[in-house]
């Protein structure tokens, strides 16, 4: 472990919501300081970090300043713009790398690489136009939705397709962008996988997690999901290709359809994930540092469990039940700081631990 | 709960080492953002706290300025000058209460108070000079310890007297300052319980703890600590009794001594307590979390724990175990981003999770 970066050193983290808050407070706790760069004023993450950067991605001066004035870099979402990459990846390692990202960014690269790797993922095709949508549409079926290929996150830049006829209704909302047809899969439920790999190739997982959506959105992840013994393997393993194929380092979130064929990933996100927010109850060492100790050159946690966690995201007004919560035995508050409630915006998460 | 304070409030925090770091993330965690105040440069806290003061605590327009930043005013230690305290209590609340300080800044007022509440405590004697200290030896016999009455910590002010001739040396060791003579306690071991006293009056206990001490600097707490049913019934309510006797709001950490013939109090601390920081792996609201919903207005955790855990210190050198530390399973690092390894300094600890 040559490379484990000393005491004091700092981590730099693009993206200061709630991920970046959370990765900066592990940062600390293994004796690192934090400096985030994030465009928006006074982010959440900045509350808990040592230094923020507030700029603009396509601010030159102010990345390579970032850059230069940390050990390694990391982030808290994967839609960076090539060229800021492009500008810190010449000062400063960033972890996970380049490929990673280049991967998860575009919905089509992702799911052929997945293909590549020999996993199942629901069917899929790249839509040009209209021709192309139609086509599509008489491969894979109806139900079917339509997805921009890149920038698209908790249900945004989509659109169902119930019907062949919602064909160009669905291709007028994704204005121009280059998209993707994917198909519908039946599963009986959906799990993730928080894996994670080291800078000396070690790979760790957390047990996979139970999650259950609405809207579009993450509301609960409850552990441990139900799954066979064989299944349980299965998704470690593939997990596990994943990160090894992409010479990953750092947590990567693998969501996962169960069904009666066998596992099907949904899609892979290059860092920490909102389905891993359990372990921060249920394990000694959780996501979050599990992500610093990659991205830091350090050994990782072995991701077992001491307790079952059922973890449930606190949704705008759901801010409502936080007295009510805070009175509950065995629930352990992680509220992000946001000055301001809005609808459908992750304001915080709760874990509840099972004794 | 009326008095809950809101999303993003200020919690001020006196004192800027490792107690404020860890109240300042536990702070974050319930939507608040922390204020620090600290003489010295560069405070570990200031890592993880969303603005810092570097003043004296002789500078009252920086205090006030502190003071009308903040919505609450805490502390990580109990040596705050009075002068400080005046001033700061004219602007905003301050939490514990100014009788918890006034009782634990002194020794004799302390012990006096304990006894006064029906408690046992080592024998003692306020000793004003060497005709006193003479005194007391003849009552209390050695060995015995020799204490300045306030601004003591991990064995500062301290001289141990092995028989009465040590009289005089003992006492230049004070250099003048008003002491306090105890007697020795014949114990089996030390166990603390930190205690915790809600703005509403409700008080929860964490399961008390085994402290190991080693030169006078805690080693390792390890829970749940060897008490019967009835000794573990008397470490909570004796407790209670202090708390509801102060009408304290806050953590409170209180050392007993456990003998044959019942619990005797060695000594209180107003404050988070290096010998509950296995909560931080051990319960759902750990002692720091449970110290800012106690003086934010909130309902405080119970205090149960989830799982065992045997906390150990990082002293000076110690931090040379890290690498092997972060290798092993069930082992929770807290670092505390101290620039500089001094022998003695408590650099981080660890939780070591029982399965």
């Amino acid at each position: 472990m040559a490379e484990m970066l000393a005491q004091g050193a700092v981590i730099g983290i693009l993206g200061g919501g709630q991920l970046g808050r959370m990765l900066s407070v592990a940062a600390a706790r293994l004796g690192f300081v934090s400096h985030i760069y994030e465009p928006g004023a006074n982010p959440p993450a900045g509350q808990v970090a040592d230094r923020v950067t507030t700029a603009a991605y396509d601010d030159a001066d102010a990345l390579k300043a970032f850059a230069d004035a940390v050990d390694v870099i990391t982030y808290e979402f994967e839609n960076i713009p090539t060229e800021a990459l492009d500008i810190l990846e010449a000062h400063r390692p960033i972890r996970p790398g380049r490929e990673a990202l280049r991967v998860s960014q575009d919905r089509l690269t992702e799911k052929t690489f997945l293909q590549e790797l020999g996993l199942k993922t629901a069917p899929f095709a790249d839509i040009a136009d209209l021709n192309s949508l139609n086509t599509a549409i008489e491969q894979i079926g109806t139900p079917a939705i339509l997805k921009t290929r890149r920038f698209g996150y908790d249900g945004k830049g989509q659109a169902r397709l119930r019907k062949p006829e919602d064909a160009e209704a669905a291709l007028a909302d994704m204005a121009g962008a280059p998209a993707i047809l994917e198909g519908f899969v039946e599963f009986s439920h959906e799990v993730s996988i928080i894996a994670a790999r080291g800078l000396d190739g070690q790979v760790a997982c957390f047990d996979p997690g139970e999650n259950v959506h609405r809207d579009g959105i993450l509301r609960t992840t409850t552990i441990p999901a139900r799954l066979s013994p064989a299944q349980r393997t299965d998704a470690i393993l593939l997990a596990a290709n994943i990160l090894n194929a992409l010479e990953y380092v750092g947590v990567m979130g693998v969501e996962l359809f169960v069904t009666p064929g066998g596992l099907i990933v949904n899609e892979i996100a290059p860092r920490v994930h909102n389905s891993g927010h359990w372990t921060q109850n249920g394990c000694a060492v959780d996501q979050f540092e599990q992500h610093i100790r990659a991205v830091a050159g350090w050994p990782l946690g072995d991701g077992q469990r001491h307790s079952d966690v059922v973890m449930e995201n606190l949704i705008g007004d759901d801010m409502d039940r936080v007295p009510e919560l805070a009175r509950e035995r065995d629930v352990a508050l992680h509220l992000y700081g946001k000055a301001e409630v809005k609808a459908g915006r992750k304001m915080g998460h709760f874990n509840r631990i099972k004794r």
